[in-house]
């Protein structure tokens, strides 16, 4: 019985150890896959810079592609959980003060900005590891921000004239380019512009709750 | 005389022809940047492709990073010659149509705006050959942008409540992300956002102008 229960607990600590070694791993591939690039960037560098052996980092992750895969994906969990209080608002006004709130985060993580710059211009390339991952993410942002502003019409909060797909794609386009922007002067208020921009697609009622809608992060 | 003559002929001649390889050097040089990234081309390549030697490009550009400014200054001086028109009518709304027009043509264009995305996003790093230029560049447009926009304001085209520095900033910013997008899906219609972005920032009058400017490419 102890046996069985230190069995459990040595595994559950090897899991949790597991656990840790992936996720600093991917901290590090994202920060050379920023600095060098994806294609210049090596599995052999990103395992010494984590202080293992290629074999112990190929253990984790298969190939390159799988590495970038993980750090893809693990970047929009993290983005989805810092949005989810936003959604439960249940409220088109405080979901788009969320956009605002994730361009004023994005300002902390420059290594992760210029990652993501980067990458969803080389996997235009539909030859890119991440073409498929870039081409999915960006229709789920479009089809959800359409969505937003279409609740948000309803809601009273949109203007009632906009096309809500033109305006979704517009606001995501000049996200994207804020962070270009921004990545060669950070100066750049991407969170204000954001909000200059949402402003403009909102209705009187609907500014008031988007200007007045906190969330501490 | 007629030997002086024959000379001039002949070293123009030669000159014309100097004139004509170095056009065809840099498009095909800015069509394998795109393609293969700025880092990834090799003069080799590209000399292969103009089917000359690599002694021959290197007569006409050092280096790669030579080649590259030149692709970019040959672009910049295409794009200005285009704008003149727009400029020479003197006014803001005629001159924002030519932004959309821009736009438009980019359309034709696909290999340097891909070129243009790729580099610009690269080149935040400081060590990029093309920092600088990028740096000029962005500063130069954004400048100019809002200078016209502020004529628009006197000229009653523009919005007299608008920032016009952050609303030059939005728009530069969206022609950029507008790029990327375009580069994912064909089916973007850039010259249509770009048009009701700039509109967002008319007056009725400068609207009416605005549409109405037409010059022919």
């Amino acid at each position: 019985m102890t046996t069985a229960a230190g069995d459990i607990r040595r595994r559950s600590g090897s899991y949790a150890n597991g656990l840790i070694r992936r996720n600093e791993i991917l901290k590090v591939a994202s920060a050379q896959f920023a600095k060098r690039g994806f294609a210049r960037a090596t599995i052999l560098e990103i395992a010494e810079a984590c202080g293992i052996s290629r074999a112990g980092l190929l253990h984790h992750f298969p190939d390159k592609e799988a590495l970038l895969e993980a750090v893809l994906v693990e970047r929009d969990a993290e983005d989805r959980a810092r949005f989810r209080p936003y959604g439960q608002l249940g409220r088109a006004a405080g979901i788009l003060r969320g956009m605002v709130d994730l361009a004023a985060h994005n300002r902390l993580v420059p290594g992760l900005i210029e990652l993501f710059t980067r990458l969803s211009v080389e996997a235009t390339d539909v030859e890119h590891p991440a073409h498929v991952y870039f081409q999915t993410r960006y229709a789920r942002i479009l089809e959800s921000t359409a969505a937003v502003l279409g609740a948000g019409v309803s809601e009273g909060a949109v203007k009632p004239d906009i096309d809500v797909t033109s305006t979704a794609l517009r606001l995501t386009a000049l996200m994207d380019g804020l962070q270009s922007m921004w990545l060669r002067d950070r100066t750049i208020d991407m969170a204000a512009q954001m909000e200059t921009a949402i402003l403009e697609a909102l209705t009187e009622a609907g500014g008031r709750e988007f200007l007045d809608t906190r969330i501490s992060p």
